[in-house]
């Protein structure tokens, strides 16, 4: 049954794949299974085509037969259980992957998706660098306990799996900030992940989208 | 197997069940599993022992035999895949349900937490008002989205689930904000949430906690 995702028509990024489409397609190339993509203009996220396939008007989204499903987290955990190659057999090391997903979404995205709001809504503000660096001390934290639990390791629980996806395109939105730098394995990490002939793939297709819409 | 989750040995929210353990005790609960309570003074968090349940220092943990997960997102989906209950067995309602618990502690959460921290850690500056009236907007228009594909609808996806306890005690941690006042059916579909017997017992117990070591 042919897959169906939607991305940004223009996406705001230069066509550094920071946009949450990445993930789908990462892990889609991870899987070898094809799609087909779906293009949806600014003016259309909160028109009812769309809204009917995510109440909260945002993308990615994935169709498959007479199933759609928003939030790349649960594209992406749905991807890695439908096919092979993205989860273990393993119920334990299953459960700790989902928990991982679920880390990366809720604990490691809220203060990069509070930095990101502050970087663009207190934009002109007098208060956007106190804030910004209150904020940042914040994802230092974070990026310190996640550094700690992965030490030399390759990934993040065993072999590579959905949740490692989810973990270095969440890290990879501080980009630019020059936190990343800070935290040598992190920094590896994401280098790791980014060499896989899937993320290539998956890089290549969303700037060639990027480069023809441009 | 017995199981056993962590919890604030002195809960910061004067018993109204608030903290994320919440979560995990209503799950529990609505699976008619008993569970043993870690306690964790504030002072342990950081410190090894508890660390090695969770590499980010917080509540809740979940350990049953040798699997120790955190996240209160994964622990909840964990028990309602291990117990029947609170998840359907049809492949895509059970899909869709870990799509709205995504969509509950990503796109929900995210500014709720934004303003949780604009609350606290900005506490006696002069643009807290100003930036707090800022999240508030962006908090209305995703109360607004959810509210809009709710309806009338008494769960997010037909059945009762896993998802309904993940969103709803999103949702609480708006009390007293007086945002969810303003959107009805899902000041609705919260007490339609609180009036079932397994969160009464879960709330219960929390309290019962609290009220002993306050």
């Amino acid at each position: 049954m042919a897959i169906t995702i939607t991305v940004f028509e223009r996406a705001l990024d230069d066509g550094r794949g920071l946009a949450r489409d990445m993930r789908v397609r990462w892990a889609l190339e991870e899987v070898g299974q094809p799609y087909e993509v779906r293009l949806v203009a600014w003016e259309k996220f909160k028109q009812e085509a769309h809204l009917a396939r995510n109440p909260f008007g945002q993308i990615p989204t994935y169709e498959e037969g007479d199933l759609t499903l928003f939030e790349s987290g649960a594209i992406v955990l749905h991807i890695a259980e439908r096919f092979a190659g993205l989860l273990s057999k393993d119920a334990h090391a299953r459960a700790r992957a989902m928990m991982w997903m679920f880390a990366a979404l809720n604990t490691v995205e809220a203060p990069i998706l509070e930095r990101q709001s502050a970087f663009f809504a207190a934009r002109g503000k007098s208060w956007q660098g106190e804030h910004m660096a209150m904020i940042d001390a914040r994802i230092r934290g974070r990026l310190g306990q996640l550094a700690a639990r992965l030490g030399g390791d390759e990934w993040l629980d065993g072999a590579f799996s959905a949740a490692d996806i989810i973990m270095v395109h969440v890290l990879k939105r501080l980009e630019g900030s020059g936190l990343l730098e800070e935290v040598p394995n992190l920094a590896a990490y994401i280098a790791r992940a980014q060499a896989r002939p899937a993320y290539q793939r998956a890089f290549a297709a969303q700037l060639a989208l990027w480069e023809a819409n441009k």
